[in-house]
C-alpha cells in the first residue's frame, strides 16, 4: 500500500506492507485524510512517534465483521483496553494502555489501508460528504470545549488562534449564542471569521482587559497562553487545546493571583460532530485550502505549515 | 513607629512616620506578624512592591469607630472598592482597584501600627491565642483549596511541598478524611507530617503513577508543577498555590493530553480558619520555628529562607 511515514524524516512510501487488522479490527480503505497541527508537531519530534502518520480520515470498511463491511466510516483515534482503571471509570479516552492512530504506538491513516478497532468506528449518514466527514475528528475536539466548560448566551468568550482547530472551535462556540471574539494574526483567517459573522480582532489591535469568561487557546504556541492570561477575567477559564512541541518560558503567577481555571482539552465526542455536520450547523468546506494526492506528501505538509492555509487534505482513494 | 521596609533593599526603620488611617479605616497596633513565602518573593522583586512589608498579623484596634476600639482582630489583606464589576459580581477578592496589605499599593503589618479598612477586620474569640491567630490568613488560604475543589473521603489527594503553606493545606485536607500523601524534600518537615498522622514521602522515593485526583502544588518553585503533572491522574485537578518570582520553562502538553484541570488558588475564607483554630481542628503551634523581635528584621528574613524552618514570626508589641 501507499503510505506517508515518519521515522525521523517525513517520506512517501509507495510500497509499504499492507496494514494487518487484528481480531477486533476492521480494515478501512481510506478516501480522504486531513493534516492536523499534531501531525506537524510529530514531524518536529513530538511524542517520538515513528510509523504511518495521520488520524483524521473518512473511508470504507473493506474487511472485518459482516455488519461493518462496506460501511462508510470515521474513526475515533484512541484505541483502548477496556480493562484498566481509566476505562472502567468511564474515562476510556485516557486508557492507561491506549494506542493512538498515527500519534502513539499505532500506524495512522495517511495510507491506502488502516487497521482500526471496530468499536472505534462510526457509520456516516449519506448526507455528509467525504470532504465534510474528514473534519469529524477535529470538530469533535472542538465540541469537547463545550462538553468540559459551561458556555451559554451570557458567556463572554474568545478564541485565540483562528487556525484549523480554532475556526472549528469558534463555530461551535458561536452556536451557543455566547458573546464571541476571535483573536489572530493572519488577515485571511480573520476575514474567514467575519464572513461567518464572528467578530475578529488582529492581535496587534487587542487591548487586553482581563474580561473574558472563557478563553480557548488554539494557537499552538507557548506565547498563546501568555496572551490568554491577559484576556481571561479573574476566576475565568482558559481552555488549553494546543500541545506545543517545545516547552516555553511561562510565568503562571497570573493563574494563581486571578484564580484562573486552566483546563486541558483533547479529543471530543464524535456523535456531536457528526450531528452538527448532518445539520449543516458548522461549515467546514470553506476551511479546505488545498487537497493533495497522497504521493505529494512533502508538498502537502509544506502547505499545511503555511499560515495562509487552513486545512490541507490528502486524497487517497475515490469514494 | 518601628517598621520593616522594602524599597529595593530590606531594612528595619526605627522611626518611620506612623501609619495614618483613612475615613473608613481602623488603626491597629500589631502584636505578632508572620513571614510568608510571598514576603520572600517580594524582596526578590515580585509585584515591584515598596513600602512596609507584611500581611499576616494579629493586633488590637487603637483608633477607629467606637464599635471596633480595643477589639483584638485579624485582617483580610485585599482592600477593595466595592464598586467595580468584580466587587459587584461577588468576587471582591479580585477587585479591579484593590490594594493588598504589604503586597500591592498599601503598607503592610510589619510595623507597630497598620491602617486597614474596618470592613477587613474580624474579631477573634479569646480561645485563640495570638500565636495561633497570626496563622488565620495563611490557614484561610489553605481552606480556599477545599472551597474551590470538591474533596471528600474518596479523593486520592497529595500536597507537594510541606512548607509554611503546605503543612496548613495538608491539615485542612486531612480533616476531610481524604486519602492524603505529602511529598517533600526536607526530612524535618516530612517528620512533622508523620507526627500529625499524615503519610509523607521523600521526593526521591516517589514513583509517579498519575493516580492522584487532586495535587496541591505548594513548593513555590517552577519544578513543582512539573512534578504535579506526573502525579495527577487524567482529568484530575492540580491546585496551584505557589506564585514564583521567576518564570520557569514548562511543557504544558501533559495538561492537554490528560485533560488536567489546573486551578489557581489564592486567599481564602477567614471564618473557616478562625473556626478551625477555635475548635483546635488544625495545629499551628508546632509550625512556629522561631520568633524574632521586629528590630531583627534581617535575621528573621534569613531564618525564613532556611528550608529547615517552617514559620518565622515577628514579635512587635505585647498583647
Amino acid at each position: 500500500m501507499r503510505a506517508i511515514v515518519f521515522d525521523g524524516a517525513l517520506r512517501f512510501e509507495p510500497n509499504r506492507t499492507d496494514a494487518k487488522p487484528g481480531d477486533e479490527d476492521c480494515l478501512v480503505r481510506v478516501h480522504l485524510a486531513g493534516i492536523c497541527a499534531t501531525d506537524l508537531h510529530i514531524i518536529q519530534g513530538y511524542m517520538s512517534f515513528t510509523g504511518v502518520l495521520g488520524h483524521e480520515m473518512v473511508g470504507r470498511v473493506v474487511s472485518g465483521p459482516p455488519e461493518w463491511r462496506d460501511r462508510r466510516v470515521v474513526c475515533e483515534i484512541s484505541c483502548v483496553c477496556r480493562e484498566c482503571e481509566m476505562c472502567l471509570a468511564g474515562l476510556a479516552n485516557h486508557c492507561r494502555k491506549r494506542t493512538v492512530l498515527g500519534i502513539d504506538g499505532r500506524d495512522g491513516c495517511f495510507a491506502d489501508l488502516v487497521a482500526v478497532p471496530k468499536r472505534n468506528l462510526q457509520v456516516l449518514p449519506d448526507v455528509i460528504s467525504d470532504e465534510e466527514a474528514v473534519f469529524v475528528e477535529p470538530l469533535a475536539a472542538a465540541y469537547q470545549v463545550v462538553a468540559q466548560c459551561a458556555i451559554d448566551g451570557r458567556t463572554n468568550a474568545c478564541v485565540l488562534g483562528p487556525g484549523r482547530l480554532g475556526l472549528l472551535v469558534a463555530q461551535v462556540l458561536a452556536s451557543t449564542g455566547c458573546r464571541l471574539t476571535v483573536i489572530g494574526r493572519n488577515p485571511k483567517k480573520l476575514l474567514l471569521c467575519e464572513k461567518k459573522g464572528i467578530q475578529a480582532i488582529h492581535i496587534d489591535e487587542l487591548v487586553p482587559r482581563q474580561d473574558r469568561d472563557v478563553v480557548v487557546e488554539c494557537t499552538g504556541s507557548p506565547e498563546g497562553l501568555n496572551t490568554a492570561m491577559q484576556l481571561v477575567r479573574p476566576r475565568g477559564t482558559i481552555v488549553l487545546k494546543s500541545t506545543c512541541a517545545k516547552p516555553g518560558s511561562l510565568n503562571l503567577a497570573p493563574i494563581v493571583i486571578h484564580e484562573v481555571n486552566l483546563l486541558g482539552s483533547r479529543c471530543g465526542p464524535f456523535p456531536e460532530a457528526i450531528n452538527a455536520l448532518a445539520r449543516q450547523a458548522v461549515d467546514v468546506r470553506s476551511l479546505i485550502s488545498r487537497t493533495f494526492p497522497i504521493d505529494q506528501a512533502l508538498e502537502a505538509f509544506e502547505a499545511a505549515q503555511n499560515p495562509d492555509n487552513v486545512k490541507i487534505l490528502l486524497k487517497i482513494n475515490p469514494r
